[in-house]
């Protein structure tokens, strides 16, 4: 739908008043939930619930129908049975709607006649000059607008029931985890500038908010969950364009033939050769992830760190399964093990016992009980990045509460700040979830983004050296 | 060193008496910190710190040298710099002490000298008839004893301090972190019968450990950790032998020929061509896991769920993106969907809008928002289980607070119990890390275990069944 331009999406994401068709008064309905959700989270701009039978919903003047609004609302999310929905198509039709997201289900993803009804629906939004996003979506969230458009019940969502933070990752999924289960983690390990859920993309599909995304100031980082690509040649194009200024880490589901014809169930999409993808991927830089652990440590990763200059890795670890499996990892994903040179050697020294022989990866565990946690492992950290044939460092530490209590974290408070062009990234092996939990949270104050796995966070730092090799040939 | 007989490994996990040389008054030493874990643990056999100046330590009387304790310890552990260890085995072996633990590094991990040095203490404990375990360990766990010989300081290690509940899990590894760092994991997620830490193993192996657990009654599952196979005929006879009776589960590391180097300064270890382990694995029904994570994930399918009868699997999960990722990672691991029978499709449409169509992976959000959560999902979980297309289910949800506050685990309560010959795993999307872990030990207590992602319940299911056809073939 490339004739309407990017700016025709604004509104699913920057709307100064929503309407709900299909608003409800019962808690747990979605027409409920999401009218809680934007009160919840703050939502500064007009709520139009459309309720025939209704006076007040949540406290709010509710209208029979979108003809009577006291203003047309810039965004109208219709939550009604699926024979109901193409009518209400009809009525924002005639009201000239400029945007509405559909969060029934029922359409394409169901049967053959879901697909005849999900294509007059789309026709008559065409006809209208409206976008549409869905059927079968969750809904938006723009943190810096407080507008949630999730009909999940996010009300404790959130542990302490904050609004979201803004930040710089978008993410656009052919899923609704996004608007919902994952939003904790996305909170607490990244920052959310939008999240779509595009459900049966029967209009706006991953190509309109690639567009959009692209002229979206506060998004640095796409993040995308696709079981299927609408339109390959306009993706692609899109793309290669956008990656030379914001990466694209995209987890391509149905990558099987088993998940494929389950995906047409799910939203209704054909999921297409993945080999093609593969490839394509590839040749335009966007990085692929195998699944949604993948997809966040890949993000983090492009978050938090600068992207490296090259591929040479050193790996400080205070357990020696650390260093052996870092280097496995390095090994399979094409970084290598960085040469320290005599001087980083030579001062590292000055930490170890006597009898101590210092090489990468370096193995810190005598280093921290000859000399303290603070002094071994900062000392050795800083030699380590200091060096110039290093161009990432990757810390292996346990979660466990021994170190939660001594706060170790607070020795790699500048770290990041005084070796920006270094990527640095921490594991901290479980160990205790509640206590990966406090310490990821401390390290990404710090601007350090934290690992449960070894694998995960080697695995992501070769995904910035591809990225950054990529962007320099190009 | 088969001519022992497993007997001579007792002490190591049930000696009813511990000496250790290199005791301290000061606490972060390893010699401060063994005796500090023992008592906070409940050990209840005799301890006897040896130093030559201190009168008492940790409240013990303290002894100047072994040949001075009131009697002879079962258990010695070592933890003195490099050049005093072998003396002090010396003198053990002058008391016939007749099992050893030398915890001090710095041996043929370091350097060639190390490793001679090394080599004459092996020599000294085997005309002594002494059983060694290291250098280099960190130690070894009994729970049922509350016997603990690991050096790490693990007052803080179990969040609300309290002993480790005995288990059924048998942990072998080359690395200290299954004494230690791991520790909170596989007390949360697993429960444990043994731990040891092999170190340089230059006496006590891997294989002298299998034989002592394949006789073990309190182990039923083994794990390990392994960065090279010392005998590997040995090791594969013996494992032939057991895995008949407990499965084996290992995560061989130092895989790549840069892994290997690594490995050869942290166990002094060779480690052998990757591809003939892979091959020797496969044949002799070992459980290969390519990472710390995949050990755990299988090590819980095998610890809290029967072997299933064949590959048939039913997918319920609260999310499309769920139906879709597991089919995926079905169909990459050689698991089946299931075909779900007619009475089963039947009766599970009463749980469904009358437009909605059954299939297996089946989708339970409409069901949950027609009928309920209880309702939905346990009923489409009962009747999945009860199909007997289907051998084993897993459940994919979302670790979210909405759903730890509506308390969901517990309908699923009885179902392992109701279904013990089909497996039952749950994954429940991050979501929130804490939450994560109150869900899991809410499902644990009903004999159910649980998920941080969906293609490591498969992953670990596809295991179970690899093993059970191995075992039936066999």
């Amino acid at each position: 739908m490339t004739d309407h331009g990017a700016d025709s999406l604004r509104p699913f994401f920057e709307a100064n008043s929503v309407a709900i068709i299909g608003a409800s008064r019962k808690m747990g309905k979605a027409g409920y939930n999401i009218i809680d959700n934007l009160l919840r989270f703050g939502y500064k701009g007009e709520i139009y619930p459309i309720n025939p039978s209704a006076q007040t919903i949540l406290g709010l003047a509710a209208y029979p129908n979108i003809a009577q609004t006291p203003k047309l609302a810039e965004l109208v999310i219709i939550v009604l049975p699926p024979p109901l929905v193409l009518p209400a198509i009809e009525e924002c039709a005639a009201r000239r709607v400029k945007s509405v997201i559909i969060e029934s289900a029922g359409f394409a993803e169901l049967d053959r006649s879901g697909a005849l009804v999900e294509k007059k629906i789309a026709e008559t939004a065409r006809r209208a000059g409206m976008r549409l996003m869905g059927p079968n979506s969750v809904g938006t969230i723009n943190p810096s607008k407080n507008l949630v458009t999730s009909f999940p019940h996010l009300r404790l969502c959130l542990p302490d029931g904050r609004p979201i933070r803004p930040g710089s990752v978008a993410f656009i999924a052919q899923t609704g985890l996004f608007s919902f289960t994952f939003l904790p983690l996305m909170d607490a390990e990244l920052e959310i500038s939008k999240v779509a859920c595009l459900g049966n993309k029967c209009d706006v599909d991953e190509c309109d908010l690639l567009e959009y995304l692209a002229d979206d100031p506060a998004t640095k980082v796409i993040v995308m969950y696709l079981e299927s690509i609408k339109d390959g040649r306009r993706f692609f194009r899109l793309s290669r364009r956008i990656v030379q200024d914001k990466p694209i880490i995209i987890f391509k589901s149905a990558t099987t033939p088993l998940g494929a014809k389950v995906s047409a169930s799910h939203t209704g999409s054909l999921a297409g050769e993945d080999r093609i993808y593969d490839t394509a991927f590839r040749q335009l830089g966007i990085i692929r992830a195998g699944s949604f652990d993948q997809l966040f440590d890949i993000a983090k990763a492009l978050t938090y760190c600068p992207l490296p200059k090259g591929n040479r890795v050193a790996v400080l670890s205070n357990t020696g399964a650390g260093c052996v499996t870092a280097a496995d990892a390095c090994a399979r994903s094409g970084l290598k093990i960085a040469e320290l040179c005599g001087e980083t050697l030579a001062k590292a020294r000055t930490v170890y016992p006597d009898w101590w022989q210092v090489k990468n990866p370096v193995d810190v565990l005598t280093a921290v009980e000859t000399s303290g946690f603070a002094r071994g492992f900062t000392t050795l950290t800083r030699l380590v990045l200091r060096d110039d044939g290093v161009d990432a460092a990757v810390l292996v530490v346990g979660a466990v509460d021994f170190l939660a209590e001594e706060d170790v974290s607070i020795f790699f408070k500048d770290m990041a700040k005084e070796f920006p062009g270094k990527p640095l990234l921490v594991v901290n092996l479980l160990g205790d979830r509640r206590i990966y939990h406090r310490l990821s949270q401390r390290y990404k104050s710090f601007g350090i983004t934290t690992y449960e796995t070894v694998e995960g966070a080697i695995g992501a730092l070769a995904a910035l050296c591809r990225y950054q090799q990529y962007r320099q040939n190009a």
